[in-house]
């Protein structure tokens, strides 16, 4: 953990989906929780100041590691269960405990993870940030796009394995990005969502970057 | 697995003490049971005709196991948990389930994990290999000594570290072989010793090694 964090190392997923020898993610069957190793990892992660990113992450392995961290951690991109039932959407309890404990929560604009999936539009962005800050407050909050760019087939192929070569985790659906939120450029289209949803200047600043920075520094300080 | 398979290996532990992609270990805090690659790992070892030795695997993960594979699997060396409370020794439940399962049980002279520790003699393998058969039947027993000669501190210092490298997992104890069955050229101690304690012929054969040769035959075959 120190060699990768000074290779540049600053946020990383402590599982990606399946099961690996930290713990349990978010698409297997039972979660197992958090592994001694799990522990021993996330102490030297704190040490090094890198950031642990549990949107991947099981239900019982999230909160064993929210327990076990010294320092806070996020969900860099989410959605809430909420407003779609997902394995790899988090429930109310699940934002509430993340920000109780300092820790920072990105939403997503992933369409499999959004209520209206391929229908959505950038108004549904503004929902699913409206229902996260009603649980964890506006300071809490922010934006994890999980755009993926430039990416081909074989990217797809690759995460949607097990740890990239075994069993298939999900029927990989055709993806639509939401209308207006689709690509990096896009993000100006946000602000003025927020803009004409009648929010402040100073809650909009938090949401599209403030509240990040702020995390980060917590988290790298 | 079919590679490994081709290149020899016939029997192989699903973990060694601790977590790993597969399942949990004797030595986890929390047996968080076995994974979906780990049955996933299980599906492919049965179909290379690999044998599934959970000697130093979890309580759970083993039960676990037990169920999912569907060739019979082993504990190649261990001892009893009525003997001797041990992380390492198996319950008489789990006893019971590998030998109801077709599994094979070897009987290990490993001192930490005997009643007697470092005072123990060839006649309390006798007593554990006794009250082994008691629960399991005298078809599903047999001897793994866990001789380990040859090897030096480096290999200790190796095997009491999660992963080889990682915290340690106990105080390694110093180790007084037990007297008369201490080296492999000590076996014939052994049958001198279940002659003494009674044993007709047919039994000492196949728990001296003709129930290992009928175990490996169907494993592989």
């Amino acid at each position: 953990m120190r060699l990768f964090a000074e290779l540049g190392l600053r946020v990383v997923q402590l599982t990606y989906n399946t099961a690996n020898m930290a713990g349990s993610g978010c698409f297997e069957s039972h979660d197992g929780g958090l592994t001694d190793f799990g522990r021993e990892l996330i102490a030297e992660m704190n040490a090094a100041g890198i950031l642990i990113d549990l949107s991947h992450v099981g239900a019982k392995t999230t909160t064993d590691t929210i327990a076990a961290s010294h320092k806070p951690v996020t969900f860099s991109h989410c959605l809430p269960l909420g407003l779609k039932v997902h394995p790899r959407n988090k429930s109310d309890s699940q934002l509430k405990a993340m920000a109780d404990s300092g820790g920072f929560i990105g939403v997503t604009a992933f369409p499999p993870f959004l209520r209206k999936g391929n229908e959505a539009t950038v108004d549904d962005i503004i929902e699913a940030v409206d229902y996260i800050i009603d649980i964890a407050g506006e300071d809490s909050v922010g934006i994890g796009t999980d755009f993926t760019q430039g990416h081909g087939p074989d990217f797809f192929e690759y995460i949607n394995r097990d740890k990239g070569h075994f069993r298939a985790l999900t029927e990989f659906p055709k993806i639509v990005m939401p209308r207006g939120f689709a690509r990096i450029e896009d993000m100006p289209n946000l602000t003025a969502a927020f803009e004409r949803h009648g929010w402040p200047e100073a809650k909009i600043e938090k949401v599209i970057g403030l509240n990040w920075l702020v995390a980060l520094g917590r988290a790298w300080g």
